[in-house]
């Protein structure tokens, strides 16, 4: 049998300097998420295919990891946590006290094509805060959202912040059917020309009047101080008026939370998902790596009831964690971990009792917390050595014959290759004072 | 169209509480982990399906979750871990200083019948160490099992170990072809009376002497001691005693890691996978919830080159989360996680001055990282204060209209009901002094 030996196209392996950078990320971000009063939970990787049907956009559920189990199960790989986190909070939590405040750190699967900062399997920290309708959620969670970021110390990016209720009566205003493609449109404006948008935008059936009335909308970005008296311009309904009001507030709010720096209002964000009713947002960090949003959210006050429980108003974001590392990376943002040890312990010999006493200053230095390496391959000193140098480690143990009859042991310093003999018994103490000295 | 809310059968949710312990699991066990220089990696969930079967065990491979993805291609869901660090190491690593010594802390899926600590999806936090075939590295791998058990707190439990060369050589001496099969009902025994033991070795086609010897050989289990003696009186040929040499070797080496506590020898354990080539171990910890092994690993030096790769030398382990939990549970091992904030900020009122300097106040005390809450909901006064006794929160600052007109809140102690006014630009300085307090 000829065996596959490749990892499947989209995946990636994470090699330990990548892992160590991941997990200082993620720790970041945690302890954000902590200050809040978040509590992290964790839903199955699978879940019934219909769930995430229900409430995922077409898109999505094209792209599911679907498949049968032994048991005759239509089961998906999740494609985000939302659903899950919906059917969790369905299930058992209707009744607590709100909001639940709930966070996750997980990966999610989706059959697209790889490019740069997508992959068939990814990870993402999120929130969802269930329970709450008051627009003090949507700028907790807008506040959490900058601030994650921050505490990875990225700087240079911006929230913008759209509105799906305006979107909504602005397609009124225009007599449009289908919102929903009027705002998948807008969504991909930012990968088309203002020509191409335009053309799309009348291929949709929009008059001459209508594609301005768009083009226009799509420009009302920018400060929320210039940008929201434009919007009020633009909207006559009631429905707008009292929406727009909200988004004062919720800017008032997030500059009482110390975030309006990073905050932009941009009216031409839908966000692909159906289920968003309200205040969306997504994170962009200029890049030359061609990533786009680096993480997005939005209050989605329909989805409780769609899955059946008693309606529940909701809000939440998700940081993609593929999106921001290539970026922290790139900014030389992550510290470089430490994946050395900082000794290697080497027996001198075959001798059971060398290889014994190696062992036992090994297991001394762990003991004190010292990361440590013990010669496991049968290497003689030179290849040793040579071994130490190639790995970078700063001090070096050597357990030989003649010492070890004395009841000592010779520790050597890499750089500077000075070798000082310190009795067996005190090498911890001796290794540690080296360390911090 | 109805929908499946449930979850599906196996999986479960993880709750605020149940991740808040098993995060304080992983991080005692990953502490151990660094210490001893292991690195952690990940690889992709799913592989090629083939990948799993080249390595696997009959049982495994039955319990696959596998699916063709969008593309045609036969996946399957990671069991384990071993056969995609196997795959990592073939692909890119074979040239690496040796040993190459990885850890992971990873889900898993089987698709097996779910019962006490046995759930579809289950993690696993475990060690692969590649390049050494010295019995310092079997030591190494042992006493970082023993310590990962520690430092959660576990004392109660042994780590067993037995053989497969003398589990292969005793085959041989019984003239037994199918070895596999042999092993496979040795690794049975506790499950099954003597009685029913014999009765199945007889039938597997041993006559009444071979039924004593095995009966013999599983009894050869106690301090090693005790044990290694017997066993030299029961093998005869060169490579057995070769074998227990090493045994001997790596008992005493255990000793130098101060482990031996901890150490039993067991000839009867052959461990369900086919791959191991040497020594293999598990660890048992009694308790009254009917788990079995809470971990086991093994040598496997064959498995490199089955993948194709140069023939290298390997050893792991892998513990086994769910089992290790409720044991730890059980025994009240895990601190109880604080879910709880520290303080809840309440505006008694809906005037936006109000609602904007509560923002402002919860700002400020997570800024000198105290884990805050705001209220979100537009509770009244009365409504908030019996939210944050059901909350168990410690602190509770009230912003009136009165107090802030004046440039001050209220903080209240919820336990003793006490109220103190403070300067409001110095709330988080005296709720910090309080909580220190």
């Amino acid at each position: 049998m000829r065996v596959r030996l490749e990892k499947v196209k989209g995946t990636r392996d994470l090699l330990p300097e990548e892992m160590a950078k991941r997990r200082w990320v993620f720790e970041r971000i945690r302890e954000v998420f902590e200050r809040y009063n978040f509590h992290e939970v964790l839903t199955p990787t699978f879940e019934y295919t219909e769930l995430f049907k229900l409430r995922s956009g077409e898109e999505v559920v094209e792209q599911l990891y679907a498949f049968d189990d032994k048991g005759g199960r239509n089961l998906s790989l999740r494609p985000d946590m939302t659903s899950s986190v919906a059917r969790l909070y369905v299930n058992g939590f209707q009744n607590a006290p709100k909001p639940v405040k709930w966070y996750y750190m997980a990966n999610m699967f989706r059959y697209e094509e790889p490019q740069s900062g997508r992959y068939r399997e990814f990870w993402q920290a999120g929130v969802e805060l269930l329970g709450s309708d008051k627009v003090e959620a949507d700028a907790e969670v807008i506040a959490l959202f900058v601030e994650s970021y921050l505490a990875t110390g990225l700087e240079d990016f911006t929230v913008n912040i759209g509105d799906r209720v305006l979107l909504d009566e602005f397609a009124k205003m225009l007599g449009v059917e289908d919102d929903v493609g009027l705002m998948r449109l807008i969504d991909k404006k930012d990968k088309m020309s203002r020509e191409d948008f335009a053309g799309a935008l009348r291929e949709f059936g929009l008059d001459d009047d209508g594609v301005e009335k768009v083009l226009a909308l799509v420009e009302i970005k920018g400060l929320p101080e210039e940008v929201l008296p434009k919007a009020e311009g633009l909207f006559t309904g009631e429905k707008a008026k009292e929406e727009i009001k909200r988004l004062y507030e919720l800017v008032d709010l997030l500059d009482a939370y110390g975030v309006s720096k990073w905050i932009r209002i941009d009216l031409g964000i839908a966000r692909g998902f159906d289920y968003y009713t309200s205040i969306v947002f997504e994170a962009i960090a200029p890049n030359d790596l061609g990533i786009g949003s680096i993480g997005g959210g939005g209050r989605y006050d329909n989805l409780i009831s769609v899955f059946g429980g008693k309606p529940t108003p909701a809000t939440g974001f998700a940081i993609g964690i593929e999106r921001l590392i290539p970026i922290l990376e790139w900014k030389g943002l992550i510290p470089e971990p430490k994946l050395r040890p900082d000794v290697y312990v080497v027996p001198i010999g075959k001798d059971v009792e060398l290889r014994r006493a190696a062992v036992e200053i090994t297991s001394a230095l762990r003991a004190v917390g010292v990361k440590t390496d013990c010669e496991l391959t049968g290497r003689k000193l030179r290849k040793a050595l040579d071994y130490a140098g190639k790995l970078g480690v700063p001090y070096v143990v050597l357990v030989g014959k003649k010492d070890l009859a004395e009841g000592k042991v010779t520790v050597r310093d890499m750089e500077s290759g000075e070798q000082r003999t310190v009795e067996k018994a005190r090498v911890a103490e001796a290794v540690v004072g080296l360390l911090e000295g």
